[in-house]
């Protein structure tokens, strides 16, 4: 159980809130799996995590030195691919909508956090093992044993023994070890209890879980020991900046304070005048309790956030019509409500028109997030946008909508896009007294009336003497009901006032007059709001290479990753027949690809070509090359593709002309074959 | 004062080694800074700061909150440049020498910087005010404290009051307001004492430090109070991983050691085969005592790493003939033994052959380097390539060199090029038994003769019962001198052996016996060396900065960023003459030149086309082209090129062709001239 949360954001929907939400009452079986990956097994994480770290995408940080929970290193492929993700976020938000760019740094002094909100509220309820001092998460605890329980209970009862969360028979086999005896049959009272404890786990405080784990003997169940009372751990990492241990200081769990603290700084950057957008691409910190999700649930990971800064009254988007007719999954809040998960299919002019999706640059971004996300590769029919529930959103939020994508583990939330109001300017700049807010010249200069007093300098001198800046203070402080009261005393002849030290003055219309003025304002100053996309680039390669991969009938043991050429970590492979008659071709074909900008690696392994291929697929390669005798003798070369591992032949020139189409996305894989001769000989010698 | 260095790298080389031998024996003023410049002022590094935060190409971290020394947050121009410098590096080096790029976690769990050498040497020596508690880094304050006696002494002897670090009078101002005294003159002892004192400065260890402070009055220069003994102060950010409190970890002060503990999946990925390259691009942390130098001595900073892992019997380069011609500027040990700081320029191929450069593979790695920064825009003339004193490197490194750039400053290390040896592979492995060796299969197998002791196990074991294993450990404990003597005397007829306890085994032929046998190794298994090329990217960016700054005669106050279009922020600027007419046209420019792959900035404001340029010339823009009535008359466009201000006519289609072109580095602005005329029209309604 999470505190209420801070800030709506990428944290807010992956720290704050438990995934209880989506995973208990929102989750819809991954039925579709198969179909998708038209793989010749089903879907197995345990298959496709064992090729991901074999393969070095990404493996445990620190691994000979027995690994630390949540921290992954990438490899190569993992690089390129991650490499790849955020060249094309940079161009499709940065570049695309001239972003203002920041690099800030991540060592952040505790006052910023403090200011924030962080230090006080950003945590975890923690709880002990009284035995072992091994540490749990409370709310974590509670819906596994709760929910071990209630799955016991089902088989027992001789029902399906999988509960929605269980995809495999793994799971429920290593859920059963936990309770290490035989199914038990519960009450049906305690059955409707523990159902009513699971839905409405999110509402929990720290000391109510505490009372849960008592109640319902809720015990470690790798141990069976009783746990300690929960107690609040700050998922900041802390350290001290400089020599003196004087000046406190977090690793960042986000990077969109550094945009506010620089507010000033990029609106006039951008000519002092709003809306614009500042964007930034970088490692953020969250000291996990006990992460245990892989990808998922890592305590340091790459983010790319944007912060676009409006006007409160004015939250329409210029860019808005391009992209009003795109049609999106939307699970709004209502339907949430409800109780169901069923979503609906809306293009996002109506969302907007019909107030669903709160304003129009919200709206705006959701589809940007969307098409980005489709763009890199992420299946559309297991993307959905999650509207958040009143009660999940910060209370200065207005309207916040999770990019939901679909894995092995539910629906995760990936991408966090809210509308955070004025929030962070609003208290930095309490703070710390900087002006973070935006200036506009009105076009028509809004006029006003107010009562003035203005002071006799000469005979109110002469009266008051030394009092004199007492007495001016005095009628200076008078609101406007009372200045009216007072000029009209003085219109009688003459007035008293008194200071605070009960000392009277006798004021007349010789010391002072009070008139009614008119004051032109030409200047507007607000607080701009913040719509904040924020996406965590780790869970969504992860994703990513769920949805990518399948295996071939004819070779069940070796994956395949479906990765779109734009992302993929090697474009082309280049494979030559043997590895010396065909050397000055192969550095022929990459000096070729190398100036269409197209950089190629090459197999030359004294495998069999089919075998190289199959290599290459693992690492989701989608075009090969073959050079062979046919090269030599007659100048042609086989372009093979990924997906189909149809093949086309021309000659060398034609293949490098066509395959740099592909590689840019100027054709696709039917255009490339009106352009090539499919080619159905055997591959010579392989 | 730094301890004696754990490791080569570009943290040994900015972190361990103060920059004392560059800026006292080896420092050549920047006389050369006017020309370069071509600027209509003298180098002025305030104006050139004032303006680079002004346009917020960088900017203090945290200002709002009164910033914290060492942490700079980069804004849109120069997190463009930055990452533009950074996309470079990766094609440059990654992709051209096709390396395995890594991404890993910053935050380490402290065992691995305990077997790195971090956790007890990565430290400077500091003192405190004994008053104030003011923390200084001991050898910056003692050097510090006697340059400017020194100073004051030559001022007071009416000497060139200008020492060799001095560039500009306000230098020496501030350093005479630290004095707050008139200039002092000193005996000559004293004189030559001080000389001698900072001629050797990194010689000295905590205690004489302090034993300095005592003996020559060292005082804080800021309040004039004594300051404490040194301490040592490691430079690591220490915080605690999970919420047990029992997980020491540190922010990463270097990249390296993830490469070497990810070594066995490296090699793996790279089929069991050496040589190849691990590179990273990351964050890392260092906790400077009182950084003070800008962007040359940051908290936090972006660097890139390189781990080229070779056998260490054979490090040619096979790419080493691609550059043995490449001339560069050398200076090496020899010279700076003998107290001098003459270049020498010698092609890569002439050091190596000389031993001048340690191996190929360094010499390559040396000129690779060079060519980068080249490229991105660095002087060559202000570029040279030290090589490490003996004493400077740590004692297992076989070579080392330092691309030191230079600058206002002086001459800074921008880029290490370490040949490092084996020295963190063998302390990892032998640390945590992860085999971290190469095994290679030997052309020809290694036969070797060994004595070998046999039992026979029925009558030794019969005999000895169950001493039997202590018998045999203590024979084959034997060596092969004492295992010959053995079996001498075992030839005799019988030998007696005694076991650390005293007791005697009487051993015959009968037991064993000891014969001459003959050993085939088939597999070579070696832990490899590595040569690595380090990078400090802010360095970098902040010597390039300084580089390509410089202002118009005509223009004092504004100043040019002649940054190379690689590298710029923005590549071309898009300058209408009004904001209405036009906005079709700039659409029509702006989506061209995108379908180009240039992404332009349009300035559509209301200043003049010439103030707009000149704006632009600040972000170092290279190209502009305007849109102007001919535009939409003749369907001409004019393109400027930044440095010259030269300005050229074409159609739009000729003008867009011309600056893709340009911006792509396939053309140069003398060829750009050939393509169109040359336009000497004023600038219509400018």
């Amino acid at each position: 159980m999470r505190f209420s949360p801070v800030r709506v954001s990428f944290f807010r929907a992956c720290t704050y809130t438990s995934t209880f939400h989506s995973r208990r009452l929102l989750h819809t079986p991954a039925r579709n799996i198969m179909a998708v990956n038209k793989t010749a097994h089903a879907f197995d994480k345990a298959r496709l995590e064992q090729m991901l770290i074999g393969r070095f995408f990404f493996a445990p940080a620190f691994e000979i030195y027995g690994g630390v929970a949540g921290l992954y290193d990438y490899g190569p492929p993992g690089s390129a691919l991650q490499a790849n993700i955020i060249a094309e976020w940079r161009k499709h938000f940065i570049v695309e909508d001239h972003m203002l760019e920041l690099d800030t740094t991540i060592m952040t002094p505790a006052p910023v956090f403090e200011t924030s909100g962080h230090v006080a509220r950003f945590a975890d309820w923690m709880v002990k093992d009284v035995k072992t001092g091994e540490v749990l998460r409370a709310d974590h605890l509670v819906k596994g044993v709760l929910e071990a329980r209630l799955a016991s209970d089902k088989e027992a009862r001789g029902q399906a023994a999988l509960t929605q969360e269980d995809d495999g028979k793994d799971k429920k086999k290593k859920r059963r070890d936990k309770l290490k005896h035989a199914p038990v049959q519960l009450a049906d009272e305690a059955v409707a209890e523990y159902e009513r404890i699971l839905a409405q786990l999110d509402n929990h405080t720290g000391p109510e879980l505490g009372e849960l784990c008592r109640t319902h003997k809720i015990t470690n169940p790798d141990t069976g020991n009783e746990v300690t009372e929960p107690e609040m751990f700050n998922l900041m990492f802390a350290s001290s900046i400089g020599p003196t241990g004087k000046l406190p200081g977090f690793l960042r769990p986000e990077t969109a304070q550094s945009h506010f603290l620089n507010f000033s700084r990029l609106l006039k950057y951008n000519n002092d005048t709003v809306p614009f957008a500042s964007a930034q691409i970088g490692r953020s910190f969250r000291n996990e309790i006990a992460p245990k999700a892989g990808l998922l649930r890592v305590r340091e990971f790459t983010m790319a956030e944007i912060e676009h800064f409006v006007d409160p009254e004015d939250k329409a988007h210029h860019k808005f019509v391009d992209v009003r007719d795109v049609e999106l999954t939307l699970l709004d809040r209502e339907t949430q409500g409800e109780g169901h998960t069923d979503v609906k299919r809306m293009t996002i002019g109506e969302a907007v028109d019909k107030g669903v999706v709160a304003n129009e640059t919200l709206g705006y971004f959701i589809v940007r997030i969307y098409q980005f996300l489709v763009k890199i590769g992420i299946n559309p029919k297991r993307l959905r946008f999650r509207q958040h529930m009143k009660n999940e959103m910060a209370h200065y939020a207005t309207d916040c909508w999770d990019a939901e994508i679909e894995n092995s583990t539910g629906w995760t939330e990936c991408v966090g896009c809210a509308d955070r109001a004025a929030y962070d300017l609003t208290v930095h700049m309490a703070k710390t007294g900087a002006p973070l807010v935006v200036k506009q010249a009105l076009p028509e200069p809004i006029v006003t009336e107010k009562e003035v007093a203005e002071f006799n300098k000469k005979t109110a001198g002469k009266e008051f003497g030394k009092d004199f800046a007492t007495v001016r203070q005095i009628v200076e402080n008078l609101d406007e009901v009372n200045l009216v009261k007072f000029k009209e005393e003085l219109a009688k002849g003459s007035t008293t006032i008194k200071s605070p030290e009960g000392k009277e003055f006798k004021l007349t219309p010789d010391h002072l007059t009070v008139e009614k003025k008119t004051f032109k304002q030409n200047v507007r100053e607000f607080t701009p709001n913040v719509i904040e996309p924020s996406f965590g680039i780790g869970r969504i390669l992860y994703c990513l290479l769920e949805h990518v991969y399948w295996s071939r009938e004819q070779d069940v043991d070796r994956g395949v990753l479906s990765l779109p050429p734009l992302v993929a970590p090697t474009k082309v492979l280049i494979v030559p027949l043997s590895n010396k008659k065909f050397d000055h071709l192969v550095k022929d074909v990459s000096t070729k690809l190398r100036k269409r900008g197209i950089f190629a690696n090459v197999d030359d392994s004294n495998q069999s070509i089919g075998r190289r291929y199959a290599r290459n697929d693992e690492l989701g390669t989608p075009f090969g090359v073959t050079l062979d005798f046919a090269s030599l003798s007659k100048g042609t070369m086989t372009l093979r593709e990924r997906d189909t591992t149809e093949q086309l032949i021309g000659t060398i020139d034609e293949v490098i002309d066509v395959v740099t189409d592909l590689v840019n996305g100027a054709i696709d894989w039917p255009e490339a074959k009106q352009r090539l001769s499919l080619y159905d000989g055997v591959q010579a010698v392989d």
